[in-house]
């Protein structure tokens, strides 16, 4: 029986020299390896409350949406700037190199809503604390955050501090 | 009970004057209406035969993901240049002001297999045939495309010639 990370291709020096790239989409394009990487998250947050899934653009709505449907949650879509359509708030936040702005519709979270954030990934945590940001700015309660991959050797979880993450795989590099 | 249409909200003037955009995020961000499309969608296609699904980003995936899921079915990303870390093929296509290019994985179809395209919408059909073009350059049959929303005004349909085009909702104006 095949695990998860068996799905999991590494790519060498993308997208540059000394990344070791972990591909979810060899695990996506393979419809055991989807079933799997879904049931597992899933499973992983069956005993945390939530009333919203939040997902960011991309790659995080191919769990986020899978997830909303079989849990029969909505699914709030966190994209880059100038993607959504009415009324937004935005947050800014460090890349290696330069800066992102990640943006989520004003009525997309009702205050007091509970929020799991989903994705693809964690690695140092900026991506998913600029999520937390602009969940917690409409006043709803980041509950949990559930990825595929962690990368340990980032520290995310300890950049999450009080936030509790979720990890189907977890890599000890970077 | 709520219709599908019900959930799409109609943002007049996005994102320039002129255009009636019509918002798939409302859609998802309700339970109800994220069950009801992906669903409605499903059933639409039930008696195509298909090998995979594919993809485009970012919104595509929202549809893509649970459907493959549901159906039990490989999910192929069909994304923006650069974005994929293995070996692709890549389409450039015209936008209304310049241009865009769409990358494959060379791996992700094998030829002869039968591929379902799924978007959220249609209008003109040129990011539809572009995703053709990558997947029939790997030798896959597009079998049919499947869409939350059919801009009907704009013809994407008349594009699209011999490919079956399955649609949830069909807007007429554009």
């Amino acid at each position: 029986m095949k695990e998860l990370k068996d799905y999991v291709l590494t790519i060498p020096d993308f997208p540059e020299p000394g990344i070791m790239f972990r591909d979810i989409t060899s695990v996506l394009q393979d419809a055991d390896g989807l079933r799997l990487a879904i049931d597992t998250m899933t499973g992983l947050v069956k005993d945390v409350d939530y009333d919203v899934i939040a997902g960011a653009e991309s790659r995080g709505f191919c769990f986020g949406a899978p997830m909303a449907y079989n849990e029969n949650k909505p699914l709030v879509l966190i994209r880059k700037k100038g993607k959504l359509p009415r009324e937004t708030v935005a947050v800014e936040y460090d890349l290696e190199y330069g800066k992102a702005i990640l943006e989520i519709h004003k009525d997309a979270i009702k205050p007091g809503q509970k929020v799991l954030l989903v994705d693809d990934l964690i690695a140092t945590g900026g991506t998913t604390m600029a999520m937390v940001k602009l969940i917690e700015s409409l006043g709803g309660e980041v509950v949990g955050v559930v990825v595929m991959m962690e990368l340990a050797g980032l520290k995310g979880r300890e950049r999450l501090g009080k936030y509790p993450l979720y990890a189907a795989i977890t890599y000890e590099g970077k």
